[in-house]
């Protein structure tokens, strides 16, 4: 398995309207236009019911917002990381604020994702829970302060010596460890703050979906990504 | 919205292998073979990766297995109402045995289906559960008592009793309620007893899912029940 | 088993520092010392580390404000039935809005309850959910809007309709159903009003806990019972 | 706050009648009198309706099985750190496999438990998870294979290795890291051979409560302690 090409966007569609089916089809395409015009990698995370036909419409990486800690069988109603291979994901969030997840099942998650070859980006809601989760090695963390998500106001500014003491401990765990943050990321200044204080990127959802023009707001995070390194 | 038509079979795919992604497809391609044929209503409830491509590719009514008591937002990871609908789903398993809810959250989700069109299939683990979501008024109630899902002994056999107390608590409630039952039904016969104690149909998954020749068991099932009625 | 003595007050004493280990006891004398002067059946619902002090203290009634549906075994960290009953407690809270169950778990509460002689008050969120509860018939339901929770507006002022929507769907399924209604009480006339639309009594938190005085709106609270009666 | 003084046996009493109530004192007193007589440390973590009644009888330390992520408030139904505390706990189990917790969940439980001067003994599953755990510094990590809990057959034996290895783990993330290890822990030798293999003590269960006779077994468990130290 190849590594995940960083800097890197993820763009994460929530279960926003504007970014349900054809929505999120047309969402992943600017996304895709985006990156190639930039040369930035950017990802996006479309609901479940989604994936497959984002996949098969765009080359740019497509995520699960979740998988869960089961093995094919019977789990009625759960997210099988083989089902969302198969529809063509590369990764898969894993412990998004608004899905936390027990430690055994984030420690099951990053491994069976490791050896399925899917990409592991792990959410966290500060310095320690990153910490801790760097000892399992997933492939990104992604801080995200609950309390600033869908704020406008970016972690990078309100807290950004969370943002560095994060950086700091996990890298003395894992040198080589990828960071990204998110909440509250709406501006190109934004992401190149969140890119000076040591992260790879952000994970953004509504300062993406939300955004009057999309497209435009993509291309200025991009910009700023290309600008800075 | 007009009423799902009974009796009806509907088939639930879980997280089996055997019927993930193109496997899926090929499954639903012979449930809708054996729906025309037989003019026998046969419903299939996928993952939710796959919901989309098997409503593009067949015409018989598809199932999500779950959604979630959400409304369109900031729900990372969730399941949307609004999402397996516009994927081509008519409906949707509630509170499944390996997907059990909360008592207000099945309110809710029962509500939810019935103003945006969708139909409801509440599964149930026993007589006292099946008259509580009765008053509900889902557009179905499937009664699966869970120590013999997977067993390959059925519940009309092993507990006609509870299937025939169900039936008579829930039309005392609602005398208009539409009970399917499942739990070990792999055999013709066993759907024929089903019938015979007073549901209109079976929602299956291993006795079909895990069969060697799904269509020829299915096919049986079609039969059994198209001599009944 | 005898019945539980209506109308009847009930104070639940959450997780709040004011009704906490000598505190908890103190609110309970208090409780105890107003039931023996109005003759109006007040219980208490404290935490499950303070259920056997109280009962030991005091000859009013003391309910657990959960349980868990396990039975005596390998459960580290839950809430065993046979524990609060040898602590002391008559009976247990259920479904609070702050703890809200599986309908599975629901039932078989219910059940447990009833088996092991200890009462039940099931909590509900509004007329479908409590009209659900009313066919597992537990000894009480207790009607309680969670928006009204800790506002000070009671349900019985702001909602009047919801109350006696339920208490009539409520009646309709079983005629001896006793209902309570809760949520933002904290005056005597909202215990009036609650009677006078059919319920046999409240169940108060903060509005009892928190008050300055609890023992003056306790006894008010009382005597509104009293002259209602 | 002083350390806990180590070695340890911490004994849980789940949810066992034979450590529930009256039971529950009886067992904690022979606890305190082989800790008297043997010099030993030896805790206790009954069910939280024995907590205070425990804490007054003997002099050994009393553990809470677990506390919610909460603050004194409106949790109807949930274990409050001071509650536990006021009843005279000297700590908590977190995270035991019986009652597992979200990632963000323990690491606030460790940062409350530590202001508050609890003890925090977190359980964990294999050692990934340990390592992941003692970033977090708890004052002691307890390795719980939980497929051998209740088995019999000693973690210290069947899976050295993995005792070996989170010793290792844990150590080279925190030198000062205290480690037991439980599940299937019966005989004196299982206590030599966990501690040879670098912990300071065992968290058991069954291997005491449902000892024929639990004293002697006990009393075995802590020469063990005293002869290899």
């Amino acid at each position: 398995m190849s590594k995940l090409r960083v800097p890197i966007i993820i763009v994460n569609y929530k279960t926003y309207t504007q970014a349900t089916g054809k929505e999120a089809i047309k969402l992943s395409r600017i996304a895709e236009e985006v990156s190639k015009k930039s040369g930035v990698n950017i990802g996006v995370a479309p609901q479940f019911t989604d994936i497959a036909a984002i996949a098969a419409a765009v080359s740019i990486p497509v995520f699960s917002q979740h998988i869960d800690p089961i093995a094919p069988g019977s789990f009625t109603g759960h997210i099988l990381l083989e089902a969302v291979k198969e529809a063509g994901a590369v990764g898969t969030l894993i412990n998004h604020s608004e899905r936390t997840l027990k430690l055994c099942d984030i420690e099951t998650l990053i491994a069976k994702t490791r050896e399925s070859g899917l990409f592991s980006v792990v959410c966290t809601n500060n310095a320690a829970v990153s910490a801790a989760v760097s000892t399992l090695k997933p492939d990104i963390i992604s801080l995200e302060p609950p309390e600033l998500i869908g704020t406008g106001v970016p972690v990078c500014k309100a807290k950004p010596q969370v943002v560095t003491e994060t950086v700091k401990r996990v890298k003395s765990i894992n040198p080589n460890a990828v960071l990204l943050c998110g909440a509250g990321i709406t501006k190109g200044e934004d992401v190149t703050t969140a890119l000076t204080l040591g992260t790879m990127g952000v994970l953004v959802a509504s300062g993406i979906v939300k955004a009057k023009d999309p497209k435009k707001v993509l291309m200025e995070f991009a910009e700023a990504i290309t600008n800075s390194t």
